[in-house]
């Protein structure tokens, strides 16, 4: 179909280890599946993929609750220990809850990095080993940033980077991805002062680009199929000089639902 | 790119007006672009496309606002008229708020589909007429059910048909496209059970599929380039025997963010 946009999960991305170079590790994979980068192309990758490489791991064993912690996995039947962590990567709680049909209950944190998502985007999925968990990268968007340069310098070109995180919905169920660190990808496409097609001014449009290309690449996903990079090509887009996954962040002022 | 998915804006759709039969009209357009339906292809189309063609067009001047109305609009700053339109659109008002820097105030309402968006999902925008106002079609499944059987029926195939509406969200400033109504499409894939790469057990691992699909849509919908109606192609999915897109809205009491 012509114009269309195309997005390929990118075969045979092996498991990341701590120290491991991702942009040589990745430019491999991409080159092996005959999906050498182009100036336009844009890569979306799940954080984990940059937690490990980056070491964001942490064994469980090595952690001491606080009281805090140990009195809120109380109330949530959680491993005070992975609360700890919790507790660690957030600015504050916003909310927690165990509802009766749950097992182990959910903390809504707003994290040091200003998302907010259940259990401050602390993850035992994919960790690799028992008995540890997965954090964010300190900074995504310079993780992105890194990744981007490195991959640019490779293939020649401009590409963009997203870096993706699974979180869940107020009001609506099941998990999207959203982007937490970004390379050359504007956070949102503001058409402020736009005419729609009829020229009647729209007034709020401002698509959440990033989000968009995030939830898109969970259409290729599989998170039992060691898929954590999707290719994104063919869309019409322009590389911004600064940009940052916080931008689409709602100031607490602003936000009418905090 | 080998096992893309395949994302198209559909060209050449034109204005659509009260009575048109969506079905013909689009299956002319897709044959014109020499896109014809396949097997497992998916339709991701704007709800204004089915509003305008079902009617779903309110002249203001033809609506007397009720006295909460009147306050509410007050308040906000807002037109009564249109007021009147959200409420009798809404179960309920969640909330409303005028921020120092709007000229008009929002209100997030429960639709009485159950979606809860800003301003019951009455629009101005893409109206085609000054002083009138576009709603959400009464029945968004049954609607994306006629539509997806009469393309089935003239192509000979197997489709899914989203209907989507753009959406705000709470912590994240942009808007993306949610799925309203649903043909054949599953609303989220459930994958509670299965187990991650490393065999650890996903336990809460719900994709919203139908979301994933109406927020990719809005990487190649422009709306100033009137190109309400994208086909993707490529997807691995199964058609589903009944589906609903009110299958995603949380029930009020799993919800923690009402």
């Amino acid at each position: 179909m012509t114009g269309a946009v195309q997005i390929t999960a990118v075969a045979g991305i092996p498991d990341i280890a701590p120290g491991d170079d991702l942009a040589a590790i990745l430019g491999d994979c991409l080159d092996a599946a005959g999906m050498a980068l182009r100036d336009g192309d844009i890569l979306c990758i799940a954080h984990k993929v940059f937690s490990k490489a980056e070491g964001c791991i942490i064994d469980l064993a090595s952690v001491t609750p606080s009281e805090q912690a140990r009195d809120l996995a109380g109330q949530l039947n959680k491993d005070p220990r992975k609360v700890e962590v919790v507790l660690g990567q957030s600015r504050r709680v916003v909310r927690s809850f165990r509802r009766p049909n749950q097992d182990e209950g959910t903390i809504i944190c707003e994290h040091r990095l200003g998302f907010i998502s259940a259990n401050a985007a602390v993850d035992e999925s994919n960790a690799g080993a028992a008995g540890t968990v997965i954090t964010l990268p300190d900074d995504p968007d310079a993780s992105a940033g890194r990744l981007g340069v490195a991959l640019e310098a490779r293939f020649g070109c401009t590409i963009g980077v997203v870096m993706t995180d699974t979180f869940g919905r107020p009001w609506r169920l099941g998990q999207v991805n959203v982007a937490i660190g970004l390379h050359r990808v504007p956070a949102t496409r503001p058409d402020i002062g736009g005419t729609d097609a009829w020229g009647r001014p729209l007034l709020v449009t401002e698509p959440a680009f990033s989000d968009e290309l995030a939830a898109a690449s969970g259409l290729v996903v599989q998170k039992a199929a060691k898929t954590p990079v999707v290719l994104m090509r063919g869309l019409g887009w322009e590389p911004a000089k600064t940009t940052s996954a916080r931008d689409i962040i709602r100031a607490s002022g602003e936000d009418v639902f905090r």
